[in-house]
């Protein structure tokens, strides 16, 4: 009973922590922002990886399917708006909550894509487009240099994360530690990329004046 | 039978409006564009949001269902790129029209989404991205500040039309004189922030020098 | 037997060619590109277009039935990035290779769709959505001028080639030589383009200042 509860709180906890991120990120890409857009955009963040997940793969859009999950986005926007200046104080905070909802995330989607019978290289696409589908949205609706383009390692560890998960099941039975391990690898990666302001080495890196 | 074509040719309608003030604002985007970007954007802008409704909702994508719809699209596109100069001296009757299809759109995208037994979020969340989706992306495609970060109230008079509807169902049941308050609400709402220049009051509007 | 496999081949072959054109452009859109970012552009480039056309006709998505078009795609991203110096001073060749791509993809796109009992309307819009979907989304995704805006004719020959053959088909039966034609048509078309600088006449060119 636990176990079937505790991912749908898991889920909606992390649907919430991204239109925090996603607003506030919306809200400092420009000058001025009106409180509209600012929920649309929250809730596009939120919820556009996961729609365009869900329609690649053909199944019914997880919102659609259960609205409280869009009510939520957008509750966790008005209040993001309302309270902006404290939450940006608390941003590091929410840094770390974001990088711990989308290893969750990654988890909860590939083991529902396997679970669906799709292939591993299908779980690893779920599990990142997923991750990153609603910031890439926001970002290219904002005119923010988008994440892929950052510097920062922000796809980096959620695909190394689900590529390593894949590469042990070959070797391992699937199960509770190992999926625990998975989560703390991403999680852990993308805090120390955050912490220590780490980018790929030089030799993965095209430099146009460089070549 | 009329009630049954009517929507139709409203239909029609509206696509044939969409696609004539999307390829104008297409062309008004750049210094120069040929006339294939111009169909392809004013397409875009028609079908665009009603394209990624039906995508989402899992119902047949209506331009496949009924081509002539594209049809229509296209062929104004093409009138419009010729007799652009004209157009642009009646663009205010033209962002009437736009803001009355955009208003009859919204309330017959929520007519069909409640009776397809969806919920009043889902109406809500169908009707706006149909307004706004295809503007949104041809802004994108040409590079537009888009309709959600100017302070022009685009969204906003649909949001709460939509929003406004769903409640007074709540009280009194569904009737054809609610649905005309509501299009003739969403529609006076837009005109007026048209003429009046009107924008959200200052306490819905988050700025970055001042928080 | 051949006519069955010869298309998968050379539908593989096409998306290889997308991505190492598209990984290549992405790395030239910004002045440093992790490859992360390169793979997940390449792939984009390659599998946008075929995607979005599976989404709006309802049909699998392509790459979701058959992953190793998915596997190709990411390798062809990653050879791509490694071998960036030398792909570059082959750039002309390269882009031959992609017209002769678009130009076979729209055809075989063209037969299935209508093999699948879509209007020629449908048939056109899926065909030109292939060809130029993907490398409108990684235009987005990196900031470039698009491919829409550009002053160089990418569109307008899949569009004329697709628009072509559907005329000619009211007039003559399909056959194998009618469809060489066709990709005939579409790829020197497009090397013209290349090579000569094409561009529409003046008279199907909106320009701002003139009008």
């Amino acid at each position: 009973m636990l176990q079937q509860t505790l991912p749908y709180y898991l889920n909606i906890a992390a649907i919430v922590v991204f239109a925090i991120t996603g607003a506030l990120a919306a809200i400092q890409s420009r000058k001025e922002m009106d409180i509209i857009a600012v929920i649309i955009l929250g809730v596009v963040t939120a919820v556009g990886g996961g729609t365009a997940r869900d329609v690649i793969l053909n199944l019914p859009v997880f919102w659609v399917y259960d609205p409280s999950m869009l009510v939520a986005a957008v509750a966790a926007s008005i209040i993001t708006f309302f309270f902006r200046s404290g939450l940006k104080r608390r941003l590091s905070l929410l840094l770390y909550l974001d990088a711990l909802g989308n290893a969750l995330l990654l988890m909860s989607v590939m083991k529902k894509v396997f679970g669906a019978g799709f292939s591993w290289e299908i779980a690893v696409s779920a599990g990142v487009l997923t991750a990153i589908g609603g910031g890439l949205i926001r970002d290219v609706l904002t005119g923010r240099t988008n994440l892929l383009l950052s510097r920062e390692l922000y796809a980096t560890p959620i695909l190394l994360g689900a590529l390593l998960y894949v590469l042990l099941l070959k070797f391992i039975p699937d199960s509770t530690p190992l999926q625990l391990g998975i989560v703390g690898f991403v999680f852990i990666f993308r805090v120390a990329a955050i912490r220590l302001d780490l980018s790929l080495p030089r030799w993965l890196i095209a430099s146009e004046k460089q070549s």
